[in-house]
């Protein structure tokens, strides 16, 4: 592969010194004159009808402007599918509900306030268990939809359903099956910024919200929606201020958000609303819960030749973007290994839990801790080395999937060999079983993923605009974000590389819609890959406009021109080499010149849009890796230690493999909290462990050496080539961890967290007791 | 002319209700976390060695971070002939000059260590008037240039100079020859938000300067320049707090924003400098004292045969971009009134006084006050009205100047016809000497002005980038600078008119050099022209992109389709009519379209950089203008009333009325001012009235109504028209007044400003006693 000066380099984070000195702004620091603080009154109640909302005692608190409630403000509507509102009016569904919001000169006073209020509730009957909730006699959670028709059950009419080959062909054709239902749980983000926003409305009625989402185009157009919903005319403008982490955790907007717009509005000031971490935990949304059977089958050969996978998706009581994880899901689904026989099905369900929204992996970690544990037991069966049953179905470049994913390059066989050398898997796999008390096992799982953007939306572009001045110093303002993961490192590596310049002279922009352009989120690991490309593509017409200008000042052939080290290079004769200053200047103030170098490139990437049928090519490219894992299982106690982690990545072109290293150690680090720690216990819909320690967030102390691999494949659709990496490092920890339990002890594990007493549990089902004599 | 939906509209400025609402944040209410305070010591002797400065009890003053001088920090120069440095470190040459400067935790603190250094001077001689300055004997103000080339005497090496025609045979060809000269001191622009800036280094080193510039690109450039000095590699970024007044103050760096750099980086924090009332009167630089010789002379018939003007300038002592303005002084010396014969020379000395710098006008009220009062006698001497004297000489459109000005459009009759007829000439002139002891008097003067751009640096350019969202939303982000003039509303209107859409959809960003373009600065009432033309050519590439697409949507050719009114209008077939929402959309989200409108333009005016010979054509087009007022001259007091004021202005068209005629009448304020109170008292250099009262603003009390006469060109060149109008409503102010004095009581007066005991004496000296029985 070609040599760059600037892509490739392991640069640290643009924005690194910045934050380790605490002088990034975060949410938390950010500070607006007059600003008030808004606070939220959650039910409390998982299903109830409002009898009553007393806020008179709220209202005569000193320091307190607003308190409203959806009997005083328009209704605002939101959500994916608009069955969401700002306020609750007649009816709570979840116990996490906005009943009534106060705006107080002190959060100390705003506090106070909504203690105050009063609300009369009538409790209503719940339903907590998706599969009860699709029952017969089960009570609605919603009786109608937001346009007001009846609804009949609780099942979200949403179209999550493909099917490729002849799945009855390729059952016929198995001579080994395997089948298994794998259940996963709730499991949340655990920013270390909790979510807030500031909103503002200026003198003309323009609204400003300050806010830390990672769709800032999005949620422009929601805010707009909403402001007509109010009926304010008036522009909207999505400001971020530095993320404390996102995860998917704000890819959608909330009612928070619309209670500061509405509270902002009543009370003609800004209003902040931010969470505390109690509030954090409970009134954000979390991964969805799923229950996933998995049914495939191979040939003699270990050949796969079907796979069957339907699940049921509690929803919890609203529907936010994160409810078409679906779409995502069905990606490893069906082309996760070569089987030329699918069905995937998912059943999303309303129930009164808390409603569920994306998080990291979208879908995929759920749906490859089935597929791949299922995969380990279909080895088993067909008397195959699990490692040899993967590389005998891994995916190859060229391929068109069954879904009809056009796979360019893959790099899948190399990730899962390298995994299996790094491992020392032959040497290691199925040694487990001889030791004492701690047993050793190896286990490895595969992932499938999305590396040049997502089209799940009308449009998965992302624009650019680019100007550079007479001195050499550019600015790019991108439509994506950077919300932690390095974005703006990549992107100066990128648009400095093309014009052959140091990522010094460069400086991106973005977290601003009205200077960024638009761009449809940070989701979907795209924005090295569609960001990138469309940076690439401004930048690239700026070289072009410069080239021309030097093909006139060298009379040298523009073919022989080249960007580098800060010059205008004449690759046949370096007497005519003209820093890129000079020319510069030239443009600018010659008469000859009199112009500046600027640029806009809107970047679309060439898909189709996930919907219908749902086959099609909708990612610029796919991505694959395999994780390996060695673990000691203590058997007195189901304590589940990792002792190696290898992950390799089919990354195209690792742009910086530092912070690529950073993204996939991160997210093995979450990945392995899903697996063995993390969960929400929800009792009856409420959330009873919503602090850090109770919830088992791993820790400093808990991350373990990550050896990463980093596969480049030179995809030829990738900003040098590169592919988005920044969920798949958590998609296949899970399946990986549990194979190798497995190899360890023998026991299989369906559920997650694999947490000791789980593990332990096992053991004791498997061996017949309660625990060892 | 063609009628307009948005453009021609008296629409509020948009800024408007924030600022009277107290929200706008100007830098006086702008902090940063972290922000230390820093406070300049300033020299207050006028020429002086400095022996030693003691720092060390202004270093123990508690809250102290820094304390700086010449001697513990880099050199830093700036200013045009780079003669001026941040902090002085052996001579003090104005009593203004910066010898410490200060950084503390609070303001209080920084005053307390800045009163506690402690400087020994050794006083040196000292020169004051310019002529004396030029004197064989006088002191050097410098002994030596920027490069260390010593200096002979106090004359600036700078070459305005420009002759044409054939200034002999114009004297002898003159029938009546008019001769005198014209003295006016020092004033300076009274802005309401006094000077200031924060600088701030992040992590990476790079600088950010919040300032009130008026120049935000060049000053990028200049403080780029200083880091260099400093020895600091990384990026500067410029940007505006919002401004209270600009007037050509801003038009250049100052010694307190290097100060405020070098403190930051000394303490790596945020620092404020900011300057209270008596700082901003004596540490700011005011416009230039010209003592200007003026003699020209006309034909029997009136008509003008040639015109000499020579003028010293007190350049004080440093050399400020403000040294420039005898370029545009030469521009009414030499073209206006159609004067064939014409010789003008500028002399700018150094001397001890305070150093000079733009103010709006830009060298024209000087100039004009002798020439159009040198004029009003010249009429006398043959025996004509003057205003007949005008006509007969008023320039006309399609005439190429001596100069090498390229007139297109001229309203320069239209404005003397409006202001004859609305002030009842005929009917009121000469009557004043009848009256008892208070006498009326009409007089009028002219003008002629830049009214598109003025090519004084290497480029007059301005760059736009815009781009519009799926929703018919517009950003624009021009290089230019709102300044209080509303730019802002006039670039909205020429937008939206551009795209067919209301001004509430189209936003407008400036002053900040991270996202705005390159600019030259707002100076030259150069912004609705060069600023509009570059919105304006951005808008129409936008306009372009949108028929393209309307083109395929409607199949109807480009030609009969139109924006008007949010929609694509086709000019044949109102069926085809397609609401631009929903082209947007389709544009973004169907696969045919996948793209979203965005441009950038440079927009340089096809003019001349004048220099050299200074001929040839340096505005995109020109301006006129024609005040008139009556007076009463109270000849007890000397006292002048306006009793009424007229000025009618050539403005090509007029994009926004309202916002147009505030110009005009503030500006006319302003040269009221100029013409009858306010002068700055200097003594020996010092400053004796540093106050608004002494100093004798107007305030709104003397505030007079103004008719405004528009008069609408439509140039070509301009912006549906427009020619620039920020500065012309000062220029002719101050002689109008003195030649309705001269009509009301018969008192020629060569000094401003007129104030009472000028006139007075004046009055005197005529009746030859000390004063009425």
């Amino acid at each position: 592969m070609t040599a760059y000066a600037c892509v490739g380099q392991p640069l640290p984070k643009a924005d690194g010194i910045e934050k380790i000195t605490g002088r990034t702004v975060y949410m938390h620091d950010f500070k607006l004159p007059g600003m008030l603080h808004g606070r939220i009154k959650f039910a409390d109640r998982v299903s109830a009808r409002i009898v009553s909302i007393d806020t008179s005692e709220a209202e005569r608190v000193p320091g307190v402007r607003a308190v409203i409630t959806a009997h005083n403000t328009p209704e605002v509507r939101f959500g994916f599918l608009k069955d969401n509102t700002a306020l609750k009016k007649d009816r709570v569904r979840q116990y996490r509900d906005e009943i009534a919001a106060v705006a107080a000169t002190t959060p100390e006073a705003a506090e106070e306030a909504v203690r105050k209020i009063r609300v009369v509730y009538e409790d209503l009957p719940a339903v907590f268990d998706p599969e009860e909730a699709l029952g017969p006699d089960a009570p609605l959670v919603h009786e109608a939809d937001p346009r007001g028709k009846p609804l009949e059950d609780n099942r979200l009419r949403l179209p999550w359903k493909v099917e490729a080959g002849d799945l009855e062909q390729g059952e016929a054709a198995a001579v080994h099956v395997a089948e298994g239902e794998y259940d996963v749980g709730w499991v949340t983000h655990c920013c270390m910024g909790t979510s807030g926003c500031v909103a503002v409305f200026d003198g003309r009625g323009d609204l400003t919200v300050y806010s830390n989402t990672q769709i800032p185009s999005l949620a422009k157009t929601d805010f707009q929606e909403a402001l007509k919903a109010m009926g304010v005319r008036g522009r909207v403008r999505v400001v971020n201020a530095a993320i404390g982490g996102g995860f998917g955790s704000k890819l959608d907007t909330y009612a928070y958000e619309y209670i500061a717009i509405l509270l902002a509005h009543r009370t003609r000031r800004p209003v902040k609303v931010e969470f505390d971490r109690e509030e954090e935990f409970v009134a954000t949304s979390p991964r969805q819960p799923a229950r996933i059977r998995v049914r495939q089958g191979c040939d003699a050969d270990g050949r796969l030749t079907f796979r069957h996978i339907s699940m049921v998706l509690d929803n919890g009581a609203y529907t936010s973007w994160g409810a078409t994880t679906p779409t995502v899901m069905m990606m490893p689904a069906t082309s996760l290994y070569r089987v030329p026989n699918v069905r995937f099905e998912a059943t999303c369900v309303y129930t009164n839990n808390t409603y569920c929204q994306a998080m990291r992996g979208y879908g995929t970690p759920q749906v490859t801790f089935a597929i791949e544990t299922n995969l380990d037991e279909l080895a088993d069966k067909a008397g195959l080395d699990p490692y040899e049953m993967r590389l005998r179905n891994a995916n190859e470049p060229g391929e068109t999937t069954p879904q009809g994913f056009e796979v360019t390059t893959c790099g899948h066989r190399e990730c899962l060999e390298a995994v299996a050398e790094r491992l020392d898997w032959a040497g290691k796999r199925g040694q487990g079983e001889g030791g004492g008390r701690k047993r050793r096992g190896v286990g490895m799982a595969c992932l499938l993923h999305v590396g040049g953007g997502a089209k799940i939306y009308k449009s998965d572009g992302c624009g650019t605009l680019i100007k550079m001045d007479d001195q050499g110093y550019v600015d790019v303002f991108s439509g994506s974000m950077d919300i932690g993961q390095g974005l703006d490192t990549v992107l100066r590596q990128i648009v400095a590389e093309t014009l052959g310049i140091g990522t010094d002279r460069v400086n991106v922009i973005v977290g601003d819609t009205d200077v960024c352009p638009w761009d449809v989120g940070v989701h979907a690991s795209r924005s090295t890959f569609v960001a990138g490309n469309a940076a690439l593509g401004a930048a690239r017409m700026i070289r072009d406009q410069i080239l021309a200008f030097a093909e006139q000042l060298t009379e040298a052939p523009r073919e022989i021109l080249d960007l580098r080290d800060g010059q205008v290079v004449c690759q046949e004769d370096p007497s005519k080499n003209l820093p890129l200053e000079k020319l510069l200047y030239k443009a600018h103030f010659a008469k000859t010149g009199n112009t500046m170098f600027m640029a806009s490139h809107f970047y679309e990437p060439d898909t189709r849009l996930l919907a219908g049928d749902f086959k099609g090519n909708y990612s610029g490219t796919y991505t694959w890796g395999c994780h390996g894992v060695e673990v000691e299982v203590d058997v007195d106690t189901g304590h589940v230690e990792i002792v190696r982690y290898v992950a390799a990545h089919d990354v195209g072109r690792a742009i910086n493999p530092l912070l690529l290293k950073g993204q996939v150690y991160g997210a093995v680090l979450m990945g392995i909290g899903y697996a063995l720690t993390e969960e929400m216990i929800f009792e009856q819909g409420r959330l009873r462990n919503a602090n850090f320690r109770d919830y088992k967030i791993l820790t400093a102390r808990d991350a373990v050496p990550v050896e990463t691999v980093i596969v480049e494949t030179d995809d030829p659709a990738g900003p040098f080539g590169a592919k988005g990496i920044g969920e798949p490092g958590l998609v296949p920890t899970a399946p990986a961890i549990a194979n190798a339990i497995y190899d360890a002890v023998g026991v299989r594990l369906h559920t997650l967290p694999m947490k000791p007493e789980v593990v332990l549990r096992a053991l004791l089902d498997r061996d017949g007791g309660p625990g060892p004599a």
